[in-house]
């Protein structure tokens, strides 16, 4: 059995989920408080951070990317990172928007600061300077996400892919605290509403960290 | 002809001078000073970041893991991922270490405090509690860069890498200023002399920002 190092609130991790269950790759689930800084979680991956995944023959894969690299390699079906050159270089191309730019200017200010320190016990609440940073940001980058799905079924081109999965990833946290405001981006909720009804993504809809209940809205297919 | 949009200190756009150096696949360089904001170059890429590579036939791509995978899927020779996908995953995680960690805890501190600033005219010089967190940092990263090179010919295994060319990118920005502690890590030392001693690395070593000159070392294979 795969057994893959996560944490709920971790986009990274919920990518990696996502996509082991597309590829119909069974998995159990260990969570990782990397703020704790296990010696044993340390010797898999030096890095500290979630997801890590350990193969059934014991190879232990770190970073996202890296891990989703090598599962659409050994398991092509169903692709996910598209059919030629061009279409995986768009696919890639926001696969790194959102893990980089969006994560930055969102999801660091607006998760981090309500939700990554209340799970680590850091006194004080969120620092409202990154939280009003992080509202400003996700407008634009609702802008972008709306132009995109107004112009395409799903958000590289015609098929679902690592792009949706990483843009959901990200988007599918901070819905966790009720700050995607859906209703100014009507395609945007559209395309939501589709990757949300996938069997791969089920899972994440009943997510609940204790103490901290999501929104109504957030398992809802139709919110 | 390709053309690369590029700026001199972008360890990013370093990666990809390098990639297509090694694949020699010929092309023209273009600075793009991203602060300026240019309405055509956020046409090419709305994310306003370089490397940006234009295909002979138009083909825009953007963000340097996407380019650096599409060109390695279109001009395989020679690999730069690895052999198979263990090795691979070995790859992207490295590259990943040096893109996101190296870059988040030393080379924004550093690079982004000492030379981007100064390039784009941002008065009141260096921060100095980044100068001292970048300061801190570097040793922990060269500290596992020495365990790595002291196990291993190349980063991730035998074979020179994808992993090699993103972090002796960064390796070499901050060379540029003088910030790398080679005299207390013989191994890495020894590492970098032969990614320096590559042809495709010896276009970087005479990159010279107008005004900074880099120390004397920067450019000698025998430093």
């Amino acid at each position: 059995m795969r057994t893959l190092y996560h944490h709920w609130v971790c986009p990274f991790s919920r990518k990696v989920r996502i996509v082991l269950a597309e590829k119909k790759l069974a998995f159990e689930m260990v969570v990782e408080k990397v703020w704790e800084q296990r010696p044993e979680f340390l010797a898999l991956n030096p890095a500290n951070d979630v997801p890590v995944l350990v193969e059934p023959n014991g190879a232990v894969l770190a970073d996202s990317t890296a891990i989703c690299e090598y599962l659409d390699e050994i398991q092509p079906d169903p692709p996910l990172l598209g059919s030629d050159p061009l279409v995986r270089a768009e696919v890639r191309r926001l696969v790194g928007w959102f893990e980089v730019k969006f994560n930055r200017e969102v999801t660091i200010n607006l998760v981090g600061e309500k939700l990554v320190k209340r799970q680590m016990g850091i006194p004080g609440g969120p620092d409202s300077r990154m939280i009003r940073a992080g509202y400003a940001a996700i407008r634009l980058h609702m802008d972008y996400l709306g132009w995109l799905t107004e112009r395409r079924r799903w958000l590289a081109g015609d098929a679902f892919s690592m792009a949706d999965i990483a843009a959901a990833s990200h988007l599918s946290a901070l819905d966790y605290i009720g700050d995607v405001p859906w209703e100014s981006f009507p395609a945007a909720k559209d395309w939501y509403a589709r990757v949300k009804s996938r069997p791969s993504f089920r899972p994440l809809l009943s997510d609940h960290l204790p103490g901290i209940p999501p929104p109504k809205h957030y398992a809802y297919l139709d919110f």
